[in-house]
């Protein structure tokens, strides 16, 4: 691999941060990476771990002579670290974030960015429930997908660098508009987060079911909600705040479909349950497919578990 | 180990009836299993790879002079099976089953049964999305949960040999009444597999995002819930029919919870979802400490997936 950027700075030291940090030096694509955190504790964790060349107390400091800028703060933090980086951005830099929604880091960023930057938004789909500067692993982009949202008129040199960035930490990227991400993820990621959380809420709220039956008897499918509902409750709280459109639209949807299966149950119409329950398999086999999930049974964590059994 | 019972008969030869047959010959629990599927196709495979010591084409003959016959069949089917099989049942013979569903299988199941055998109504909390006479494998209780619901006057001796062979499988095993089993299933697994089937189909039905999108993106969290939208439609049709009272009450709690944070997200109450994502990790964190899932991010599941990558 070539080095694609001279100095990579990054703003906010998570799971996302701490993965490309790795990813970044593995595979010898950034000369030098600068880092910046709110949390005292945290750029104690990043100096300690090594994770940057350079942990600065301020972001303004992290981002001076970058050629690449990358937000990695929740969307709610973006508009402030914008507002704070903007006076000390080198001529011709790229800013990227790795926001969760796009349309709302645009709005947050954008009226900040000087003329003489490349804002290019986008979003790693890729993550584990485990957040912290800790978290991090050098192959967590590895097959995932990248997705950028450059603006119209953005600057294809500007975009090709940044893919090649992704590209070489193992991502596949694609392009599209903000508008069309946010309602995508609120598909295939908001919403079942959302209904993941509501699904551990109310196993958490039964009375009459102990919290240590729901605990003990949760391999029979509730454990796999549970893991996307341990994520960062600040990074998800501000992915429903901010993509609110569209996950209110696939919510409706969703709430639409599972009357009618509720109402198929109650009717007990199970023509209708077995025909609903086998076209969902086939979306389940694309994916594996597509190398976007394991054909292991169980996610393969079988054996993992195993090793703490009684036997 | 020791041998549990002389002849186990294994009536329905899908995952977990395979599973059970290389558990029993892995630690020695039986001295002889027979077994019996409907489909001529699924006896042949477990002929061909030497499931059962015999396999029969009738349930009858395959419970003749067995001292335990599980019953491993959809639900729907246990009336039937048990009619069948009722006459050629040895005295003192164990009855049990698998099913997902405790209260529907003694309706269907006890009438049928002579005074002489013993039933003892079972569920293994364990599975994976996988079904099929080549699905079983040896380690799939272990550290799994296995919950027995002997009716009352039920024969100590026969309840603490049948809890004998599920241990010697590497389970754990609880005793509770059947419609408390039924409500507890219906928070830990049904309605998580309901909502994750619901969700699917959503996916599944979006005009605007297409199918490759929805496949290609699922990595952000609607891949986790696709495994267990994947699991057996006959199964599941079964459970839903046969648990509707729970199922009912639990959907009814789940679409409140799930209103109120819609609301939230409707009228931009940060605070009550950083609160509520908040609570809902400890469940996570308590399943972990209880061995019932691996603390491995992403449920260790990125290094396989990662083989498959482009980089």
């Amino acid at each position: 691999m070539t080095v694609v950027y001279q100095r990579v700075a990054l703003i906010g030291l998570g799971l996302i941060a701490s993965s490309m940090a790795h990813a970044m030096r593995q595979f010898g694509l950034a000369a030098e990476i600068t880092g910046h955190a709110k949390s005292a504790e945290t750029r104690a964790i990043a100096a300690e771990i090594g994770l940057c060349d350079r942990v600065f107390e301020t972001a303004a400091e992290a981002v001076a002579g970058a050629d690449l800028v990358v937000l990695c703060v929740p969307i709610g933090a973006m508009a402030a670290i914008a507002a704070e980086i903007a006076p000390h951005l080198a001529a011709g830099a790229t800013v990227t974030d790795v926001g969760s929604v796009k349309g709302a880091v645009v709005e947050a960023v954008k009226p900040h960015m000087p003329d003489h930057v490349h804002f290019i938004p986008g979003h790693p789909i890729a993550g584990t429930e485990h957040s912290g500067p800790r978290s991090g692993f050098a192959t967590l982009f590895q097959n995932r997908w990248w997705l950028l949202t450059p603006p119209e008129g953005a600057d294809p040199a500007a975009v090709a660098r940044l893919r090649a960035l992704c590209e070489g930490m193992g991502a596949n990227v694609d392009e599209m508009d903000a508008a069309h991400h946010d309602l995508v993820l609120a598909v295939t990621s908001h919403t079942p987060h959302l209904i993941a959380y509501t699904m551990v809420g109310v196993a958490e709220h039964m009375r009459r079911v102990s919290n240590s039956e729901v605990i003990k008897y949760s391999a029979g499918g509730f454990r796999d909600l549970t893991r996307i509902a341990a994520s960062d409750p600040v990074m998800w709280r501000d992915v429903f705040l901010n993509n609110k459109d569209a996950v209110l639209d696939i919510l409706g949807r969703f709430t639409e479909e599972l009357f009618v299966l509720q109402r198929a149950i109650r009717m007990e119409d199970g023509e209708h349950l077995h025909a609903y329950f086998t076209r969902t398999r086939a979306i389940r086999r694309g994916i594996i497919e597509a190398g976007q999930d394991t054909s292991a049974p169980d996610f393969g964590r079988v054996a993992r578990v195993e090793g703490k059994g009684t036997a």
